[in-house]
């Protein structure tokens, strides 16, 4: 059985060559390109993770690790686009270097060459695990829809805001657990614990990261912290914020969100501790990430062979950066 | 067996459908929107008439037509966000009625709709029909980026242009083909036949297509005839007068492309004629026509059978709108 760490070392011995042909190299070199700005790799050493809870793992879950990781890169160049988003990993985006028809293309490659990796994993197991991805990949594209949508409205509520994040970014890691535990053979029962396992530690995550976005230390914290307030993005923090505001505080708050002040950052912050928002984040996260732990204590396998994945929720939960 | 009417028919009570979930309506109505403007369904047909060419239709030939189509209509979705083109068989195009981030994500939910339907395909013939679904999604990618490679290029070969129209229209209406055959059990050498039936079939239809653009009757020609010329595309035509223009007809050609005149696309017509542009472009297509017609003959089943087949290459080859 291997850790965390050993399974992203292995998957990057794996990954890490050229997937697509050399020409034209206008269409595959930007595929590479961001391929090659690194990433955790978190989603396909999931579905190594699911599948060696259940057995040695087998080769095909690496061509599902495979369609995993370039089904998300896929989604990261279009969603940049979409975003007009300049930067991504600290390096320029896809668009920004190559021209956005380039990266529309190059993302559309990305998506078919997924499927030629699902493609290699044996027949009896294929139909399956092509039901699950698709599933997911119409998912994430609903999520990112509605993601657009809410931009353009002034309330969400906090349970539209829980579905479109759900969509956007949960289910990705879920299925890439469910696929691992497939291709092991799990039964539906802890396919299903598994699933929850990942789709409540990702909605924890995105606590965390809306959190952070507002109380990170700024040293610590990977990205400019405040850039979600300056964005008017809205957030579990926002939301919860217009749900609990004094009337008073609501108007302050309505007011920031259209001028956009010099200090907008910094008084948002204010209000959002005068409604106590932090504690609440703090609490929504460990909700989720108790329901997720509790699904991954009822899967049934031995106790022991779950390390890897406690690491994973540890890791996930630690990140300041 | 149907004819290629009876067969479009057929496909087109199946197809007319909602092919996508309700909600969200703003990722999935313009989804919807492209299929319901139409479009002549070749490429679907080409599965069933593959299929019937060797027994009953298979219900999973009508799973392959489906996804066909739906892939047809991702391309020319992300396509027209490419070109910036406005209009579509007479209708807005998706990004100009929706917005250009929602038809890239509509483009991308069709993309994972085919594979759904492919997912419909009896396991048995499964990865076979992934393996050419996912080659010749590949292919119509890089004739894309070929195409907008060749945009900013000055001189493009002959072989370049072919091999460009080959990747980006050809090898969809041939694989369509292969696919019915596959469905259909037809042994490799039937496969290999059809599939470049439909590949010559579908050059000739290009050859004929950049003809019509010069030559054409404007009366009947669906689209705006000169649209070519003034674009300054690169088609069939204007790279075999390059080819073939003496030095002051090719000084005449290059000041043209450059400087647009308002008689432009009279000009480039008068030194096409001069170079026999029109008389060698009909013998191109008469030569592709040929060899596909060809190909269809070496095809080992009872000639009556390929009927339906001919009657495509005749409706394709008289198109003057």
């Amino acid at each position: 059985m291997h850790s965390f760490i050993e399974l992203s070392k292995l998957f990057e011995e794996q990954f890490n060559i050229r997937h697509f042909p050399l020409q034209p190299e206008t269409l595959y070199d930007p595929a590479q390109y961001i391929l090659g700005i690194g990433g955790k790799r978190i989603r396909p050493v999931c579905v190594l993770m699911g599948n060696q809870l259940f057995d040695e793992i087998d080769p095909d879950a690496y061509h599902a690790a495979a369609a995993i990781e370039l089904f998300h890169n896929f989604s990261l160049i279009h969603d940049d686009i979409m975003d007009k988003a300049p930067m991504r990993r600290g390096m320029e985006t896809v668009h920004t270097k190559y021209g956005e028809s380039t990266a529309l293309l190059a993302g559309d490659a990305m998506l078919v060459k997924s499927y030629e990796y699902l493609n290699k994993i044996k027949p009896a197991q294929l139909q399956k695990v092509l039901y699950l991805f698709n599933n997911t990949a119409s998912a994430v594209c609903e999520g990112q829809q509605l993601d657009m949508d809410f931009e353009k409205r002034e309330i969400v509520s906090m349970d539209e805001y829980e579905h479109m994040i759900t969509l956007k970014t949960s289910v990705l890691l879920a299925a890439s657990l469910r696929l691992g535990a497939i291709l092991g053979g799990a039964g539906e029962g802890n396919q299903q614990h598994l699933y929850e396992f990942g789709k409540n530690l990702g909605i924890a995550f995105q606590v965390q990261d809306d959190y952070l976005d507002a109380f990170g230390d700024p040293g610590k914290f990977g990205k400019k912290p405040g850039g979600d307030i300056i964005a008017n993005k809205k957030t579990f923090l926002m939301i919860h914020a217009f749900e609990t505001a004094k009337p008073g505080q609501l108007g302050e708050l309505k007011l920031l969100i259209k001028n956009s002040p010099a200090n907008k950052v910094e008084k948002v912050v204010q209000i959002f501790k005068e409604c106590k928002v932090d504690d609440w984040a703090q609490q929504l996260k460990n909700k989720y990430l108790q329901t997720a732990l509790k699904h991954l204590e009822d899967t049934a396998v031995l106790s022991v062979r779950k390390k890897p994945l406690r690491e994973l929720a540890e890791y996930l939960m630690k990140r300041e950066s």
